[in-house]
């Protein structure tokens, strides 16, 4: 009888706790992921069509047997974007050690996808809104010829592109500002406020990089950005005129958004009180 | 009268020029190329196999429309294998400005694979036989996750790699050697001897560089002396064991043949007074 009533009380579980997480508290998981965005309808979950929020969470439910959880990101990123450190975060009483989290997840993932890292968080940590900042990485192959080896995983311009008005440029873009002509139109942000912590652009041989670092960023801002530099560094504009497009709150002031192949979701930054390991805001590449 | 002698001149040149090339000297074209050998069963031309070979072949044809002509390279690529610079030459009479062969081939080749470079030289050179020296570099990811966005331009080794014993192993091989060891069975070298000129190893982050310069190499020699090196840096074997590789002259010495993923042909070396430009040695990435 006592086996009998705690066979129900777990199934009741089963079936409630997925509902009421806040009541029936299961443990919290992150997983950090790097993927490819190349062939992939961008990140978030769609019928008829392949995310990498779908791979995950086809991984997940393949890893813990159940369908009973919900991934929630740290936000989007668009078809075509890759990430080197994507985080996520779900709910689960699926109990898995740190290695089979990883290793299960890989097998189940594409050549393209993987989990770098997963662990049990804090109950508060949230991959959406507990986040603090957000690194990108914009990488340029910056010569006559198209790619070849990394067709597709960098943005090509045939213009041989002057860093240093570039950098000059980046200069009117640092800080907190109303970045509405840097935002795309279908952008759902509240606020079109962002702060820009950091703009640097290097030249590393045929490639040049842009970084970018925000509390957050709206959508196309960061391709919105690099159009500006690079329309910039071609000479076609002056560096005064990222001040002009920035002043005008006006996307059509702002030029052509600059192709994702070349757009790296970097880094997401949490309080230091979840302890995370810092992952892939340097990896010797981009 | 006269017109129809021309035309019957022309016709025999066109007819028996490819025949003796010596004879009847067709202006000699370079061309340097990139690729990425994945997907492709190497560089040679066969049949019912796609080869790089074979694309480029297909281009040039689609440009000069002559089929008159035959392709040298500076030597084959194995499955898998990349090149940031490798060489070739053909005779033709097509008269097409540098501009049109690199953007004719160009729009007639596939996403992976591009002309960088092309130009007319003297008729002594050739692509392979005049070959003085070559680079090729080899990329390891070292980290416990296989890559993602990089899934087939570089070797993955989950291994802890130190490079330090590695760059200890390496001053073993450097010099004039028979490299028996590091030979593949089916290599139809007339000699087994090379002279290693360098053998860098370094880390930039979760990437262990390797860049190899020689008079020439030997099929697979780049592979199995990073098969070599990879183990040594993983702690499995002391330094000292390249030495005895080495010294058996044996392949079954050897190891395991690194993947070729993470091998690039990076460069070839020609006389300067072909005055060729160098392309592609250092590009930024590797």
């Amino acid at each position: 009888m006592k086996a009998g009533l705690q066979c129900w009380v777990a199934r009741q579980m089963a079936t409630f706790a997925p509902m009421y997480p806040q009541l029936i508290r299961m443990p919290r998981f992150k997983l950090t992921i790097e993927y490819a965005g190349t062939r992939y309808s961008g990140w978030q979950i769609q019928k008829n069509a392949r995310t990498i929020q779908g791979e995950i969470d086809r991984a997940v439910r393949t890893v813990t047997g159940r369908k009973d959880f919900e991934l929630y990101g740290s936000g989007r990123t668009d078809a075509g974007v890759h990430a080197l450190a994507q985080a996520i975060h779900f709910d689960t009483n699926a109990t898995r050690s740190e290695y089979s989290w990883v290793r299960g997840a890989n097998s189940n993932l594409p050549d393209t996808v993987a989990v770098l890292w997963a662990g049990e968080v804090d109950a508060g940590f949230h991959a959406r809104y507990s986040a603090t900042g957000r690194h990108y990485h914009y990488v340029i192959l910056n010569r006559p010829i198209r790619p070849t080896y990394l067709s597709r995983r960098v943005t090509w311009d045939y213009r041989l592109l002057d860093v240093a008005p570039m950098q000059k440029a980046a200069r009117h873009l640092i800080g907190e500002h109303d970045f509405t002509s840097f935002r795309a139109a279908e952008c759902q942000a509240q606020s079109p406020v962002r702060e820009l912590r950091a703009l640097e652009i290097k030249r590393h041989g045929e490639f040049v990089h842009i970084r970018a670092h925000a509390n957050a960023f709206l959508q196309h801002m960061v391709r919105n950005i690099a159009g500006v530099l690079m329309t910039i560094g071609a000479g076609e504009k002056e560096p005064g005129w990222a001040k002009e497009v920035l002043a005008a709150r006006d996307r059509a002031q702002g030029g052509i958004t600059a192709a994702p192949d070349g757009l790296y979701l970097a880094e997401i930054e949490y309080p230091e009180h979840f302890k995370l390991p810092l992952l892939s805001r340097d990896v010797g590449l981009w």
